[in-house]
């Protein structure tokens, strides 16, 4: 078990026009290619896929969460069980997040019925018992209460790096308090402070096979994003992540990339919980290394499938198609033509939109590996592009932007 | 579009001591070795597979519900999108019953509240609106009233021949009236009766270029079983189905097969809608060749999975384990340690019950695998079995029968 960390970063090639980079990230499990799109596998398995799907979708690397595997089955089982990878059959980098996006998630996000970078929930949430603020948050760390049982659950730095160190991740985040759009200057300020000290706790007690990134915090003021990039990335983290809240819209998301990136040195960057398709567009265009959001696989089992721009996806139907919509109960081409998926690869959108509306299991299976497979090739693409330096006239091709 | 049918079957060797036989099937989409166990795609789809995980299973057919196929999506557009095989990705031999088992399953079962070998069902079906009568059937045919939308939809043998026809399965069924246990002797004539003007019906309107079984009604009645096997033997069916009621129990079941099977020719004989483990056995034994059977999958759903005898399976648990129970919260062991299926070869029983408790949907694939895998072979070890003639030292080992 002395397993020696390995982690080494490197830039491989820089955008001329933008702060796009081509980049690996190399581990003791395999290598990363950046840009990067990391699955979720909220509770160590990719919602609706088995570990066989995720190599046949050549995923490079998954992200798991720490405060719902505390919980459910236990860090201390799934250590027993032999590490994460063991327990859900992959063998390539893990990443997991830290607890701290649940300070936010269950507690203010509900609270104000927010999304993190400010987008009211159009849906669900809305009733009060929903909104009901489950999380305690001082100096010493975060309560929160499950929402199965009503127990309360503490966490500090030192238990997040010894959950983190039990499943046996290659990358960890540090302890970090993620904020609401809604918390003023006074609280973000406070909850700031609180992550930095927390920064400085988990660097001390983390576990040393892990790479350990930071989190920057700061919400949407300037100085406090300068100050946590200053304080971050002054501490020898292996990389550097930037955490919500990203203000009220998309472009206040991309203002705080801009108000951080450019501080930034060459440790590889995380955008944590980001993106839609555009998104990804634009947080690469800002110097994003990797992303990680479970939007692709819940869009996915909501009946949203991804459509390339070749087949008429655009910024305005957000590259998706509806598949319920009764235009496809008959349509024999494949969700996306160009597609080169699994699904596309064998089935219509009549069949997929079938097992859909007859509520039938296979279906999220084959929708969630078209959007994720649709979301690896996209980055590809990135990549690709960045590499030939064509990288803005993708963007281009596929925003439709002057 | 002329295709031409194909069907043949041969009986390849005779048990000694038994009525089991080994045999082959052969369509023009492929072979079935018999005996075989056909999993059941009730809407075009293997509860929670692909038909990737059918051949990955290495399935030699499958069997789709005429009747829920008319509905949703309707026979009409899946001939238009070139056929079920077409729509559903799969390439080998399909089965379709004729949608004369709705006359049971949604008429006098649900009425009477009982499976058609007589076990009232222990849980579900309770309430008086799920006791509701949606058939009304007479000699013209059989009405169903949709549980969706309250719409009734008529069939008779010219529509199911027509229906199976726009599917375009291999193998189909005639159109049957299926009764229930409690229905009397009277009312079980009658409807064995209709069943066979039906299933002269289907003789005449079914497609020439697929294969058809008649279906022997007749009860728990030893005089109608006998006129009803004499009726059906004697027209030009392909094959003989054995349709339910079956009695009251798995012995009244054995008893029907002993009425029936002694005097059919040596066509392939179909037992409709069973069977568990032990049933498989009992009716090999009695002579059956094919069986099909939403069990597997349905128990796997429900987190029943299944274990040899060489792992502690047997009668009295029938075969299974619970996979919810406390004890294999952190079991390193697969589900069944002598399966070769992919859940078994990657997974351990504690990661399947972690994704069970957690509600993740990636645990109905994993369980169907290993549900149907294991189905399909015990199929191959009775197969040997019958080959090596050692099948009732098998059945011996596995149901510990004297």
């Amino acid at each position: 078990m002395s397993r020696k960390k390995k982690f080494h970063f490197e830039v491989l090639k820089e955008d001329k026009k933008s702060r796009a980079r081509l980049g690996v990230i190399k581990t003791a499990r395999g290598s990363i290619d950046t840009p990067y799109f990391i699955p979720v596998a909220t509770l160590a398995s990719v919602r609706a896929l088995g570990s066989d799907d995720l190599a046949d979708l050549g995923a490079h690397c998954i992200l798991a969460n720490t405060y719902h595997l505390h919980l459910k089955p236990g860090d201390e089982v799934i250590k027993k069980l032999g590490g994460l990878h063991r327990f859900m059959a992959f063998d390539r980098p893990i990443f997991t997040d830290s607890a701290g996006f649940q300070a936010f998630s269950l507690g203010l996000g509900r609270e104000h019925n927010i999304s993190k970078i400010g987008s009211i929930f159009p849906e669900g949430r809305e009733t009060e018992d929903k909104r009901e603020n489950l999380t305690r948050i001082t100096d010493a760390g975060i309560s929160i209460k499950s929402a199965h049982d009503g127990t309360w659950h503490f966490l500090d730095a030192k238990a997040s790096m010894k959950i983190q160190s039990n499943l046996g991740s290659e990358i960890i985040m540090a302890f970090d308090e993620c904020t609401s759009p809604l918390s003023d200057y006074e609280y973000t300020k406070m909850a700031m402070k609180r992550t930095h000290e927390w920064a400085k706790l988990s660097l001390k007690y983390h576990d040393r096979k892990q790479a350990i990134y930071g989190i920057i915090q700061g919400g949407w003021f300037e100085d406090l994003r300068h100050e946590s990039t200053q304080f971050i990335s002054s501490l020898p983290f292996d990389g550097i992540a930037i955490g919500g809240s990203l203000g009220n819209s998309k472009s206040d998301m991309h203002q705080v990339l801009e108000w951080v990136i450019p501080k930034l040195d060459e440790r590889p960057r995380h955008l944590l919980g980001i993106g839609e398709i555009d998104d990804i567009f634009e947080c690469v265009e800002r110097g994003i290394d990797t992303f990680d959001c479970v939007t692709p696989t819940r869009l996915a089992r909501r009946g949203n499938l991804f459509i390339s721009p070749e087949s008429g996806g655009g910024v305005e139907n957000k590259f998706r198609i509806t598949i319920k919509a009764p235009q496809y109960k008959d349509d024999k081409k494949p969700i996306d033509p160009r597609c080169t998926c699994p699904t596309c690869q064998r089935y219509s959108r009549a069949y997929v939109r079938h097992l859909y509306t007859a509520n039938e299991l296979s279906y999220f299976k084959l929708a969630s590996v078209h959007n994720l497979h649709f979301m690896l090739r996209l980055m590809e693409q990135i990549r690709a592009s960045i590499q030939n330096g064509t990288f803005s006239r993708l963007k281009k091709k596929w925003l439709k932007t002057p």
